[in-house]
């Protein structure tokens, strides 16, 4: 099937969102913990956190202002801190209920039944049932006028790992912590390693690492 | 294991960079065809393309300029143009070669052995192993400053499905159609469904929609 960009703006609008949220590949499932400035928590699942570099450790996370995930973008702005917790497979059912459209005063966490950890000097909520979480501090905030969504860059400043699941190299095995992976808007995976490929390089064969 | 910013600025580099490059979760997998003005072709394996907006149909991708990702970019904005293509289970070695620093006169289409596919009035080419393409036209390049890397967003205009994997809703399967996910620099997974989970609302219980 061929589809031009015309076919792709003639569709009906939520089959144009389903088709175009699932054409870029498997994404990251991940919650993003804020507060306000008078703490007041807030958690919201997001699939949209981007590795941008790691020396600073920079991730970037395109945030849509017309959605549930306002009250994120503004804890953020206002706060300067945010907390990236992976999602992992016993706890889909309510990482999922945190998009739903609740009011502002009430916090996502109670809603859906997630637990909030804090550590000291950080004013954004960690999510407990996480095994890996993520501490970020805000350094540059873009609105990306063309379709008015927001890239929020910010520097992990603290991360919480699973011991068994740092390799000697410094990767970790997200999928022995049970970490999930996205499709679309609403489809949740679980992932099963096929290769470790060692570094490439011109006219040596790819060969696997384990 | 608690890791502070410190601990990762004091990492050794290969480490660190393995580390920061696991720690956001699942990414997608695709391959960037593009092609300089006289026509010479050029692939490389990108796990950085993060969804923008559907209406229009923007797609995000960030590309580092000191690595082997910088023809990629050179030649997008020469023309204008590239294509995202899914790495699927039948090809994943011939997709991680590409990250090799062949030289610029060298095409990683035959030094990998995948193949060109190309389209009419389109001057970039796809990957014909794969089974998801898309081609995209620059709307937007945005050089970030803070860490030297380029954030480039195009527009889909052109969209290459497998019809089995095509939902009523709109949605695709991704998992059958054999696309896989990354983890960190070298590790590539297959996908298993775990749950589609129906749209949230407040105060209504989370509900599988198969």
């Amino acid at each position: 099937m061929h589809l031009t960009g015309e076919d792709i703006g003639a569709m009906e609008s939520r089959y144009r969102a389903a088709l175009i949220n699932s054409i870029t590949g498997f994404k990251p499932a991940n919650l993003i913990g804020t507060a306000d400035l008078t703490g007041h928590t807030n958690v919201a699942i997001m699939s949209s956190v981007v590795h941008l570099g790691s020396h600073p450790p920079l991730l970037g996370l395109i945030i849509r202002p017309d959605s549930a995930e306002r009250h994120t973008l503004q804890n953020i702005r206002d706060t300067g801190l945010y907390t990236i917790n992976h999602v992992n497979d016993t706890f889909v059912e309510r990482a999922h209920q945190t998009a739903a459209r609740y009011p502002r005063q009430q916090s996502e966490f109670a809603a859906t039944g997630l637990t909030e950890h804090w550590i000291e000097d950080f004013a954004a909520p960690f999510v407990a049932e996480a095994t890996i979480t993520l501490g970020l501090q805000l350094r540059e905030h873009h609105h990306l006028s063309i379709n008015d969504t927001h890239l929020v860059i910010g520097e992990i400043v603290h991360a919480r790992l699973p011991d068994g699941c740092l390799r000697d190299d410094g990767s970790l095995d997200i999928a022995a912590a049970g970490s999930v992976a996205i499709s679309g808007l609403d489809s949740y995976h679980s992932t099963q390693r096929l290769h470790r490929l060692a570094y490439a390089k011109p006219d040596t064969p790819t060969s696997t690492i384990d």
